[in-house]
């Protein structure tokens, strides 16, 4: 079964103290945190496009990993090679999950009639592997951004014609992630926006996109497609602009034009800092308005201004994350590695390494939200904070049964300006550090 | 009348070849441009806070201007000073409007039964100097933000009572707006966001925030008033996030909480850049929306962290929002300077050097836009670049019509892709270019 | 003798599990890490400015916290209660160090002929409490930019006579930093720069500088100052743009005026952010080129723009840090805490969480830095990294013996192009991660 | 002789008034401005790589525009080509200058000696096609970032062996270089930095980049070699950091390592803004330090945080940067179009649009910037602003001859403060407004 990772052994937890580099020091499936396993709370994936198919490009440079596994470029015969390389890599890191664009699978063919052969092809022999080894897809999605036809956007291009290319390839993406049992079905517009507003009608794009939206979800509620689709946001990059740069401004998208029934986040830590904003943030925001759908776990470098996909190490990161997920009662997604080994890191060792980091941090991460809130002092200073709205006049705000007057008559009323109370931020911090820098 | 600047000559429109640098030398309130007079196109407002307040301070330094116009500090005197110097301030420039915080016009006092008297009296003698010299009211709002007891939020604060003190200070700035006849109300929440999220529980302070502001447009619409309420968007600073982070997520917040019939944006320009948008895409964003109310006139250094507030002079900028204005069919609001003279600037002189500078750059945009729409070659390639949607499948996209199969199939048959076709952004820079510097 | 301070114990060591929010979990000054104790190793002082003087003042909002100490503002008796209450803040934490600006002392005087009266009279009382008390001072500086004369600058300003009044508050500085047997004496350059390269003159300006850098030198020396001139760096803020960017950019001025042998640096992790650089990025600089002389202890938030100056939580970056102390064989100068509470911390309580997060956050790190030294195997692997420099042909590189011609010909006859060696970042980041996270 | 293309006319000046896209408004080589034509002010040239090698490739989508010039790519048949279109380009265009590096050229063969051989081949014909046309060779450079030998650094790197392989490319290119008589050989270092410093000896990789350089001006010399190296700075990307972070490092470097006789700066507008700084920060910082070599014309979207390269058309910052030049005495190298059309912007109208509107704003801001040197004001001010230094104190600090006992003397004679003078930002930015839009 070993092909192409024979050297590795298969990876198990070893435990905090172990100096093994190939081993968890922290991701054990079967530990029981708060009432599930690990592998419940952290359904992790592997992203098929960073792991099978990139091999360290970058504007500046050309490939420095190897990822033919043995079979020439552009076949089916590589396309195959990706899949057992794939497999074997999830089965060696225990990994329960995938994602993929369409032409992460497949060489594109000439017309969309080939492409879609080569499709049904790859995608009987990943259910192969898929039922062989119970691995599960997390997701798909297409590819709308690569090829050159999809230069001025894809929903937001100026083509009908291109328009219907997207449609194409969404229908087949849709038919396969459902042929797969994918959970999700995600659109990351990385050419929905614009390079310059001098040739650019907004309006038109945006009311394009949502129509494009609206049929793919009837068209996958009518072939059995029962999970969220997610918008996955990005501020910037590869465009000037894009469209959904961040959950507040996708979700108000999806409201405005009737989609948050069937839509979702899929939010990417690396997305949120480009939007000037902390993954947390971005949490909380898609949490409280119900659309906490998936996430990509990758870590950006706040000092540089594009899209690093670091693999995840920050605990710090990790650990307000998992905050996130455990108050909203888990995720219903997945936490796919949208990360990738820097382009120095070319070897094989490489890829393990970087999922054992990425692993290992959200685990890690798993175990301190759970101690902060089973500490419980973070809850009760929040509890506390807001108490005063407990009163009657904070009972009548929160009611919406106020008036400004009758409240302006209050504030008269007491007089005095009340004194505030301290935030008290570096308290906060302290406990935080405490826990994260206490025994596992 | 001459009090305060009687060294400064009244401004005048001399013409572009000018040397005084005492003149306009682009604004001329009486141009027609496009149907309308400039003063018709440009309703520009003085900020009362910069203006006639503000003396230099920044976080490392004290006051370098003197704003004391003759009078003690911290008395109605100096109110009342401060009203003759800015109408005379005004007069001399021929500026139409002002705005307003509450704490701009007086010294806060003890109670807040003291400081609405004192609002009484000074709002008095201002409506006296506005029947006297036909200059209007163009927005008034309350300030949230300085006092202590607004450190942790004013909608989004902790504590019920800080929150009636609010409510109290926005009554009655809509009382005094309503009485000078303001166009449109403000709300900058400079406070309402979060410093951690640690101690923070984000969906409790925006509805409060969404309660305060429904409380304020039922209180104002009962006393009669009929203009705009405007949200002001900025993401960050003083706080570390807002939640008006900028024009998409202040429109889908108005949305979601039913508030988007009495609301419109009051879009600044250094807030749009440090929210990572340009100046045009905030103007863009709202316009399409139907939400473009009113204007912040001002200018960022994007290479700077924080809002410099400088005024604005670059006329790529100044024209690219006329551009969105006359596109949006003008502005119902008005053009406010919310700008400051740099801190070195500490002269009565460098005060009209800056105004001259903003109006002429507004001028001078308004000039260039109208010339850009006359032009018609930018409209004409924007009108061409989306033609493929008059075609057959193209009408049934826009119409809504389509299912995802009809689409696939109509690419199916195109067989090849289509070729893209250029965006030509370079051509458009040359274009607008070549209007920017023709001649005037 | 507990004055201020009387609800607050003696913080003293209690161990990571120790749940009283008012002891240190990781600072145990009698701990010995590597040969040395932790009070050896870090040299903290407190910040008289920020702890003393501010009371959370912002650009939006005025002070919320209460630093009068019972005494009148402005007054020679204020002066004397901040000494209080300074002595009995780092006695009740520990601190064996302050830092101070010669404005920061007493309230400035209408003439420096009084100004330096009300220095020598506050020194002589803080002089009494060092010797009470065993405290010591850092550095001392001079405060060039919160006066309005310095708008333009100090050693940077177009007025001559400007520039003698820096001399004469240099002057004085120094000579009570020598009173006072301060260890250092800094030079921040916050108005040393630009606003607009339109009116100034910069080659004139950086000679100026250098030249008042000179003569302090000069002064110094000749009353017995024994120890270091700091520059210490920040790109920007207040000023557009200030000359002292960063380390590189101060190190070449440095070198190019021949300050080199009396200078180093006074790092700051804030001001490096703000230069784009990671803090251990600035302290590499500076070691590598002899010139890491002190630290100001904070961190900033990188998605903001400006100086937040809060206090350092984050390990990783505390272990990075004294990862490079270590590395550099201790630090010369101290850790000083140029961190401010957060506008919303206004208890006295929250100084001290402030002080014992940044305390412990420090602690932590030393404790975490010394164990990757001491687990040796990032050490091994940069080492064996760069281990082919010890082949023939690398050893003449390394020696400066080797000509073009000759390294030319060595690649041409290795004839197939070498494979480049993993860097095994995602490897080195699990090891660290495995460090932080593992046991104390 | 018209092979690529065909359909585009010559491209001439034709004024401002013209509608003709195909021509240019401002740029007309023989105009003399302040005694110079505007070709000697302007020497211009084509960026090989961008212009004859690039088809619109980002990390995201693959190429768009079509380079192969009717050849089968890879071989030499297509880089002959390359020089046909591109020689036919510069000729339309009127371009006198072209810059190259060495992988531009050729397809880089199996070998050095293979490369080398194709280099000696292309080089042949190019020279062959500059003696037919007049046009020169403005630099040469070594692409050391492309190859994934250099994945790890090329002077930086950690492998002796891959050292030698960065000197025998740089021979070559210098070869080269001298061979079509290039006035100057530029080193970007992109891949000199690192990804993290967990794994780099910074001042091993240093003292290495000297070495190489220092070899490189020794072999350059001997070979007759007169023109200038160039540093070309730039912070960040693809590294996360690189050593070369803008001028005032590079300089600092240059000093240190005793390379400054033979080295200048090339300085390019959009790594002087990723970089954190204006593009005219760093002209003046190399002009003040006589390092200002020649400049790479492109312009940043400064809302974006990588290299967009994007075609100079922002008159604020040509004119601004020709001011710089103009008060330099003009420039020795030239100004190299580092610049790429917009990845839709794909067809040959568009190269020309894309040349037509660098050149053309270059020209207006050279058109511009001697207008403001001719206006006089600017230099008046400046000169005014600084003349306290003519009195006998400013005087004596000027020459260094003071003492601070001295200066602070003279402060306390002067008893009050001195009132500082405004720097009168706004004023000036009035002159440059009303001189960039009054009539050309």
């Amino acid at each position: 079964m070993s092909r192409f990772f024979s050297q590795i052994p298969q990876i198990i937890y070893e435990g905090p103290d172990s100096k093994n580099p190939l081993a968890f020091k922290y991701y054990n499936p079967k530990h029981v945190i708060m009432g599930k396993t690990m592998v419940e709370h952290l359904p992790f994936a592997m992203a098929w496009w960073h792991n099978l198919c990139a091999e360290g490009t970058d504007m500046f440079g050309v490939g420095t990993a190897d990822k033919s596994f043995g079979a020439p470029r552009n076949t089916m015969a590589h396309a195959r090679a990706k899949v057992d390389a794939g497999f074997e890599f999830m089965q060696k890191l225990g990994i329960p999950y995938f994602c993929f664009h369409d032409v992460d699978l497949i060489p594109e063919g000439e017309t969309i009639t080939e492409t879609n052969a080569r499709l049904d092809e790859i995608s009987d022999y990943i259910k192969e592997k898929m039922d062989e080894t119970g691995i599960k897809c997390l997701w798909g999605t297409a590819n709308m951004f690569t090829n050159p036809r999809f230069m001025n956007g894809a929903g937001s291009t100026n083509s009908a014609d291109v328009y219907c290319f997207a449609a194409a390839q969404i229908k087949k993406a849709l038919d396969i992630t459902v042929k797969l049992g994918g959970k999700g079905y995600v659109f990351w517009g990385g050419r929905e926006g614009y390079e310059t507003l001098l040739n650019t009608d907004v309006l038109f794009e945006q009311e394009n996109i949502a129509s494009l939206m609206k049929m793919a979800v009837e068209y996958g509620r009518s072939i059995g497609f029962k999970g969220d689709f997610l918008i996955e946001p990005k501020p910037k990059e590869p465009m000037k602009h894009q469209y959904d740069f961040d959950a507040a401004t996708a979700i108000g998208f999806l409201r405005q034009y009737g989609l948050d029934k069937d839509f979702k986040m899929n939010i990417e830590a690396n997305h949120a800092t480009l939007a000037g904003h902390t993954f947390q943030h971005e949490l909380r925001i898609s949490a409280i308005n119900g659309m906490l759908g998936s996430i990509d776990a990758n870590q950006g470098d706040i000092l540089l201004g594009w899209d690093t996909d670091e693999f995840p190490f920050n605990v710090y990161d990790t650990t307000l994350c998992m905050y996130e997920v455990l108050k909203a009662g888990g995720i219903k997604g997945g936490f796919n590695f949208d990360s990738k080994t820097r382009r120095p890191s070319n070897t094989k060792e490489d890829m393990f390494y970087s999922y054992i980091l990425g692993m290992d941090a959200f685990a890690l991460g798993l175990i301190k939200a759970a101690a902060l809130i089973e500490d419980g002092r973070l809850d009760a200073f929040v509890k506390e904070r807001y108490e005063s709205f407990e009163s009657p006049i904070g009972k009548k705000i929160r009611e919406n049964t106020a008036t400004l007057a009758e409240l302006a008559l209050h504030a008269e009323q007491l007089g005095n300006p009340p004194s505030p109370s301290s935030g008290k931020q570096e308290y906060l911090e302290c406990i935080l550090n405490q826990i994260l820098f206490s025994q596992n």
